[in-house]
């Protein structure tokens, strides 16, 4: 084992082999973890809840044998507090839930614990994953925002707290902060996880996301999710015959530093023998941007029906959401929902050849400030059409702060999404 | 008012302009709804759980000021014991959730409770709303099943216990049972609704589906769950002008009585001058059946994960509907999806002047025997694609029993389904 990084720093399956070959024990992780944690916390902010050191490894030892016999060991996992647990309460960043312990586990979360994770606790959320920011700070730099709504997830796995984390996305949610903090944050195509206890915000948008440090930590915490066989070792790395990429300028406002970044990533890709299209969309993509708004505007006053019943204690910027939504005419919803199938099927057609979209995760580096989670653009068009999406992580602005890109794979081919992420991180992070 | 008729009997627009016009109380219109129940429910069986008269009057009176200002003024609703509320438990039909008890509404049960609906009880669904019945007797024939999984919602309907019941369909489960009891069961387009609190049993197949014993009352309520203006007079009735029939052989076993039914609606159409056309489909929709069995059995393993934990308390055949989804090759499921979306395309391209499809709703009239809940073939292939369906009640075999036929729209044009309906259902109860 190299011993110059500290336990807390790899990735779940490092931490996994580390373990099985002897080189150090669960308990030296997870009291590797809480040293960050204790370190970090008071000025990262990643955590709505959390067990103490204490509580954790008690729960540990009491149940040592299944863990030990068990796929994670007893390692710890951070959940985004939009995700009901059974151990603690669920407040989703709103006051009109707090203290509120939900009855189960949503199953995402019963499926890690089963295979042997501990929840650690949970991590903050923007009120109903929408936009009013918790109080998590940019843990690559901490003057700047982690993005949202998965705010504490993110900013938990960059700064090495926690190996694994559950988020969830609607427009942004996963790939934003992902971005912005330099993690890697996966969301699944539309309908392939269950999302039982994850409180919803729009059904034709959610999506369940996991972060992680390595592509092969997604791989494996996919495998579970998905009750599919699992392996610590050795995951699959493929590189894709052609990438479809998609400028900034055809989402939405980006920065010269992310056209660098792309530019770059384009000729990485290049080098690699990899064929590049370039995406001439005209404001096919542009507009998708629009209907995913309209989508999720009508679905969620629809969805958070009960909150919405508490006027004064919801944010400007949702009540606002919630206003459009309920003055909308319905045939509008129908016609974006329409639109974004039409857009899937063009998009697809364009290039057949090609395996996965590149495109900016974000329109730039986290912005300065906490007052709000920076610009959801980037991530509308390719949400609304429910693909599978990843931020690659390993590019940086001149001054080190993480600038992503994510790659967008075909409807439920998340495997071979994945497969090409693991081979592409690698050449990112150089 | 028409005095023949028991207050319960009436509709639920019915009841609220009988209320509205002065003709009658909402507490009498309450009493004659209990009255029933007393009589009925020792053989009907239809409630898991409920209030007593006297605690439904009591938080009637508590509130008056409110439900007299209200759309439902305090009229009674049935929930299918899926359907999560905060004032009763929600057991799911199953001892694994005995006292269950949820933290919050499901949005479907707030919105109707906000609009003055009261929750008179939970009824009774099969095992999670799978194949395991309930106590529920068919009240149009008490040695018969009612149907499931939504038996006890499509019960209280046709036994004029309540005005309004809520039930979910993932293969059958409100066709089914609505066309055994003669209910009005509709099911929403894919997406239609919130399924907030709805406990899930596969995302790519679970609809909302409402009970009720006129058209006018499933739009009424349809209106107050999106959150649309809504009325209790004059509801929308339009014609068809081309009906596309899909005979009960293209699905599977179909009884003569069906085919009978079937050949009779057509004659009905026709002599209304609707264009009939009789679909020649091969053994694309019966494939759908199978197709629709591959993402079930993939799906409700993953999402009842935390019931997958308790082997010893499910029933034979959700344990084997598990072992079938965890045993499956993930390439089955894909294939089913693609296969389904395949089929929704070719259909709707078939006969694209068709303002609806007609079908049988179930094989035959209820079997006999409360050991199973009848055979669900006829509706797998439309909840596959998503589509929304009510069943149209009014058929009977030569001994009076219910037969029912449900009809099918495009894909989110439930209104325009609903119109439908609301023309053709006068027609079948002649």
């Amino acid at each position: 084992m190299n011993t110059k990084i500290d336990l807390n720093e790899m990735g779940l399956c490092q931490m996994l082999r580390a373990i099985e070959e002897g080189a150090c024990t669960t308990e030296s992780v997870i009291n590797a973890c809480f040293d960050r944690i204790e370190a970090r916390e008071p000025d990262v902010g990643a955590w709505q809840l959390k067990r103490s050191r204490d509580e954790y490894l008690a729960y540990y030892q009491a149940h040592k044998v299944f863990f030990d016999a068990s796929l994670l060991k007893g390692l710890p996992l951070g959940v985004k507090d939009i995700i009901d647990t059974e151990e603690m309460p669920t407040e989703m960043g709103s006051s009109i839930h707090t203290g509120r312990r939900p009855v189960e586990d949503a199953t995402c979360v019963a499926l890690i614990r089963a295979a042997g994770g501990i929840v650690l606790g949970k991590t903050v959320t923007t009120e109903f994953a929408y936009f009013k920011p918790g109080k998590t700070k940019n843990p690559a730099d901490l003057e700047r925002t982690p993005g949202g709504s998965s705010s504490g997830s993110a900013a938990a796995i960059f700064d090495n707290m926690v190996p694994m984390a559950l988020g969830s996305q609607t427009a942004a949610s996963v790939i934003r902060p992902a971005a912005y903090c330099g993690a890697i944050g996966y969301v699944g195509s539309r309908g392939e996880f269950s999302l039982r206890g994850g409180q919803p915000l729009a059904q034709s948008l959610d999506s369940l996301g996991l972060f992680a440090r390595n592509v092969e930590d997604i791989q494996l915490l996919r495998a579970i999710l998905l009750r599919q066989p699992a392996s610590i070792k050795s995951s699959a790395s493929t590189a894709p015959k052609c990438v479809l990429v998609c400028h900034g300028k055809l989402v939405g406002d980006t920065s010269s530093a992310m056209e660098n970044a792309t530019q770059n990533a384009i000729e990485i890709l290049k080098a690699q023998g990899v064929k590049v299209i370039e995406l001439d969309a005209g404001n096919r993509i542009k507009d998708m941007v629009n209907h995913h708004i309209n989508i999720m505007a009508w679905e969620v006053c629809r969805n958070l029906a009960i909150e919405s019943f508490h006027q004064d204690q919801l944010s400007d910027p949702l009540a606002a959401l919630m206003e459009q939504g309920l003055g909308m005419d319905r045939a509008t919803y129908i016609d974006s929902l329409d639109a974004t199938q039409a857009c899937r099927d063009w998009l697809w057609n364009y290039a057949p050849e090609a395996d996965a979209i590149l495109a900016p995760a974000a329109p730039d580096i986290a912005p300065l400030g906490h007052a709000a989670t920076g610009a959801p653009h980037m991530s509308r068009p390719w949400q609304a059409m429910g693909l599978p999406v990843i931020n690659v992580p390993g590019m940086t602005d001149e001054n080190g702060v993480p600038l992503g890109l994510q790659l967008i794979g075909k409807v439920r081919q998340d495997d071979t999404l994945l497969n090409h992420a693991n081979w592409l991180m690698p050449l990112f992070a150089k």
